[in-house]
């Protein structure tokens, strides 16, 4: 058995317990809050972030590499499309909301509306938080744009740009950051992906001390 | 042949010209700056970031995308390590370089002494500067640690982890935030790197009004 440690909000371990479940991988779920700084955590992964997934001897980090692992050593449900073009499709948007998403949007509300409150006892800061709405209402669109030409975010098949893409939202739609009006295309895409077994789960679990708003776990929203 | 979109200081242009030479992938480079935010580029890339490499009717977009698309369609000289848990460990390095370094060092040199510079008119902020320059301090240590159990950055063999690592290392030293003192393992690896033929160009290039310091493209340094 796979073990993962993670947080609940941590949108990188949503993308690998997402693939993995849909992967039909079998984890069980290791609490760890990188600010901690544990020990025990650095000696698994030096850089000190979440996700690491560990079974027996094997230890792997860094969610793209954990999940191409697994896309490489577990042949069902194919992840990344049928060609080197496609691929490298479905990689381009992985990369969008694994690194543009997370930097413009996740990150900041993590920041703010997360760490400050559990970790440091401090309120947001207003004007970051509004940066962070605009910035995810400017991604919205991005993602309208792509589902009004296509079935998937990144072609015609179900994979891991998905999987990113709902990770980073979902956790910032958790926070209070997403504003789904005037979003058909993407509420549509997210409605469901709400709805699949592989990722309920995600939508359960909740952060000590730090409800979501009323829509977050509904399917109608 | 392959037209590359990049400028001399960005470390991930300079990842995919160094991958892309040692797999034999012929690439003319096109000059683009992303921050003049050219239409052109926009519409080739929403992401608005270099590199972008493209051939015909085929267009790739970031550095892990491309990188892997030239893994899997050439052959020659694989370079992400024989099995799934090597590829693992490579990954998780290209990761670590390109995305903590970068974060940690990179971008904050790129930012203060190019940006600024070049584009600002604005003097560097010489705290920002102080902290890149520790960062990178504690990031030679970490590859120090590396090559000191193992010949190449991931492994056994040179591979992608090691061109990652070199790609941003060379910028970082280009804009005088390396001090090579006390790190002979990396400062050895890096010599090996800086001889081979697929790397030297990148060395010969100059950013306009912008001069790397002496021991830069030294192979004594």
């Amino acid at each position: 058995m796979w073990r993962l440690h993670q947080y609940p909000l941590c949108p990188f371990s949503r993308k690998v317990r997402f693939a993995c479940a849909v992967k039909g991988v079998e984890v069980e779920l290791v609490r760890e809050y990188p600010w901690e700084r544990r020990d025990a955590f650095a000696a698994l992964n030096p850089a000190g972030q979440t996700p690491v997934i560990q079974n027996g001897t094997v230890t792997l980090v860094d969610s793209a590499a954990i999940c191409d692992y697994f896309e490489e050593t577990v042949a069902r449900t194919p992840l990344l499309g049928a060609g080197p073009e496609e691929r490298a499709e479905a990689r381009r948007l992985i990369a969008w909301f694994d690194q543009k998403f997370y930097g413009e949007v996740t990150s900041l509300l993590l920041t703010e509306r997360m760490y400050k409150r559990i970790v440091l006892r401090q309120p947001p800061d207003a004007a970051t938080v509004r940066g962070a709405a605009r910035n995810a209402e400017a991604h919205l669109d991005y993602l309208d744009f792509l589902l009004d030409r296509r079935r998937w975010v990144a072609g015609p098949a179900f994979g891991l740009a998905d999987i990113a893409a709902a990770a980073q939202i979902s956790v910032a739609d958790y926070l209070g950051g997403i504003e789904w009006d005037g979003h058909e295309p993407a509420r549509i895409w997210y409605s469901a992906l709400k709805s699949r077994p592989a990722f309920r789960p995600m939508l359960g679990e909740r952060m000590e001390g730090l409800p979501p708003p009323a829509h977050y776990d509904k399917l109608d929203f």
